[in-house]
């Protein structure tokens, strides 16, 4: 069964610490947003999607202990506890788009005539609860797409093998993943061969958390250092790559993982099909391009040291942009909850389900 | 000043320990043939030249110790010790020419009628330290070529931006290096603006020691993760890419340290030359093409630990080749210490070379 990376019940949250992993396997307690902030910011739980859940989920913990009763005071510290939260990974959008839906239910709850505070109260916390619900329910369905537009692509019954980067899992969601969905959803179906998973530095999340979930799984997978994948892709026959996204831009840019670019660049060049999973929730219709996404540069130490052991030589300078972006013309197909679309129908086809989709 | 990796004089030796670098600058006295076995064998001197050079000189102090007036006598010690120089690490393939060479030599000179013991010893002795200036005269040569074909692109007096991979500096020769010795020599003419070095996973040769040697010599450097070779060559112009070689074919093919390949399909994708710097007896005539090379596979360890520090999740598989082969429709040019010459030249030009050239 798939790891349980959020353990949640009203009034209590706590997240497996994605920095002890694949070493030690142990859970935060997070009491509140000062917690929620800390766990997202030092990285002890990351991805797009968990990021977005376990911020909102610390709200709705401290929001249970608030005995205030007052709607216009709920209503402002709200937003401001949103805002905190947003402010600790700059680049992940997913989290920005929940604050934005939760401050107008907020509004709206707050201006309900009828609404008390209890009710506020409890109306806005559930709403939260059923992100984490319908993200693992998106997961499965973006799991579905693409397994069903890979085995596509193969004639008659064949297996597939499949490179992934990064760690887009459980421990990158609520549960289940986005492009490790794909894989697993690829496994379940008994059409899995392999799969091969990037090392993904600096930080080594594919070593630390794709390689855990996949030995956790039993599923056929092997490690390979970020260099390797065009020495793979010569010498064995991958099916597709199928990547995560941090943020998608209208015209189908994707800001990801840093390396995730260079992937895309080789598979072109061995003309091995390149995929995004994302929620719809990754696709931010407002940025034109992917030139307007910033890009977090994280520091030195990450690249420098392996805990508290150095392995770069003193005195030199690093750079150590988090992400990049892989402009649409190297991506095959974007593979979201409601279907895959090519990376220039997006404009076309997002906004409709967005207009009708809310954060819950 | 470039980092003297070996310090020679006659009857001493003393070789830059590699294994404690980055962290601790020490040498190692090398009294002899047994020495030079040991420093070979741990590995605190690596890198094909600077194998043969320190197995040979390590031999050359020896005989300055022998009192031995039988020539006779000398030879056979010379064949035994160079035999067993050679089995330090059976792979290299320089050090074992440089011992078929020099034992050539040693017959000739114990045949020599008119040749005394003593005579028979100091030539033997100079015939080895020739070796040593010999490969930087050659390194130097390589990087005056080098220089001068990537300035060729320039318009006016402008400056270069250079992205190496993996070490090819003074620790894997006998000083100044091959790629590293081209980034180098347009250090020397104050024409280089930036030098940005990959961190060479898995075992981090250019962490570890080409950011060692550009921190030392204060060249302006910054290190990078492998994989964010496209994100720079997207956001910050590069000039040129050079690297070393293991091994070239006849055809231009060539191997070298894993990841080389994918530098060369992302520096195709941004338009960036592509150079490959290595001396003439890196270039196997004898090979058609890079099919024919065989790549070593290393243990998992080295992709799975940093040190005693295990960094992936136990029991994931790993692929850990050295190696990869980069097309030669991917190399812009190959820089030797004869000039630099496009691949699909050398079967042309390389022979008349080869011919004339011996190891000393």
């Amino acid at each position: 069964m798939s790891l349980e990376s959020i353990k949640y019940k009203r009034g209590s949250l706590e997240v497996l610490d994605q920095l002890l992993l694949p070493l030690q396997t142990r859970y935060v307690k997070v009491d509140g947003v000062e917690d929620g902030w800390k766990v997202i910011n030092k990285m002890q739980v990351r991805g797009a999607p968990a990021i977005a859940i376990v911020g909102c989920l610390s709200l709705a913990v401290e929001l249970l202990k608030d005995n205030s009763s007052d709607k216009k005071i709920m209503r402002q510290e709200i937003e401001g506890k949103l805002n905190y939260l947003v402010s600790a990974r700059p680049t992940a959008v997913n989290i920005k788009l929940a604050a934005d839906e939760l401050i107008n239910l907020a509004n709206t709850l707050c201006a309900g005539e009828n609404v008390s505070p209890t009710e506020f109260k409890d109306r806005f916390i559930s709403n939260i609860e059923n992100m984490l619900t319908k993200d693992i329910e998106d997961n499965k369905a973006i799991g579905r797409h693409g397994c069903e537009v890979i085995l596509k692509r193969l004639e008659g019954d064949g297996l597939v093998r499949i490179l992934t980067h990064c760690n887009t899992g459980s421990l990158a969601t609520a549960g289940y993943g986005t492009a490790l969905g794909v894989t697993r959803a690829l496994h379940e179906s008994k059409r899995l061969e392999h799969v091969y998973c990037t090392e993904t530095r600096p930080y080594n999340q594919g070593a630390r958390l794709t390689a855990y979930e996949l030995v956790h799984e039993k599923i056929p997978a092997t490690l390979i250092v970020d260099s390797m994948v065009s020495a793979l892709m010569r010498t064995r026959k991958i099916t597709a790559v199928v990547v995560g996204a941090d943020r998608v831009a209208a015209n189908g840019d994707t800001a990801n993982k840093i390396g995730t670019y260079q992937i895309a660049i080789v598979a072109k060049y061995h003309e091995v099909p390149f995929y995004v999973a994302a929620p719809l929730t990754s696709i931010d219709m407002s940025l034109t391009s992917g030139e307007k996404i910033k890009i977090e540069e994280r520091p030195d130490r990450e690249m420098t040291h392996i805990g508290e052991h150095r392995i770069a030589a003193p005195g030199i300078n690093c750079w150590n942009p988090s992400f990049d972006v892989t402009p649409a013309s190297l991506i095959t197909g974007i593979i979201t909850e409601k279907g895959v679309f090519a990376p220039n129908k997006l404009a076309e086809v997002i906004p409709q389900y967005q207009n009708k989709c809310s954060t819950n």
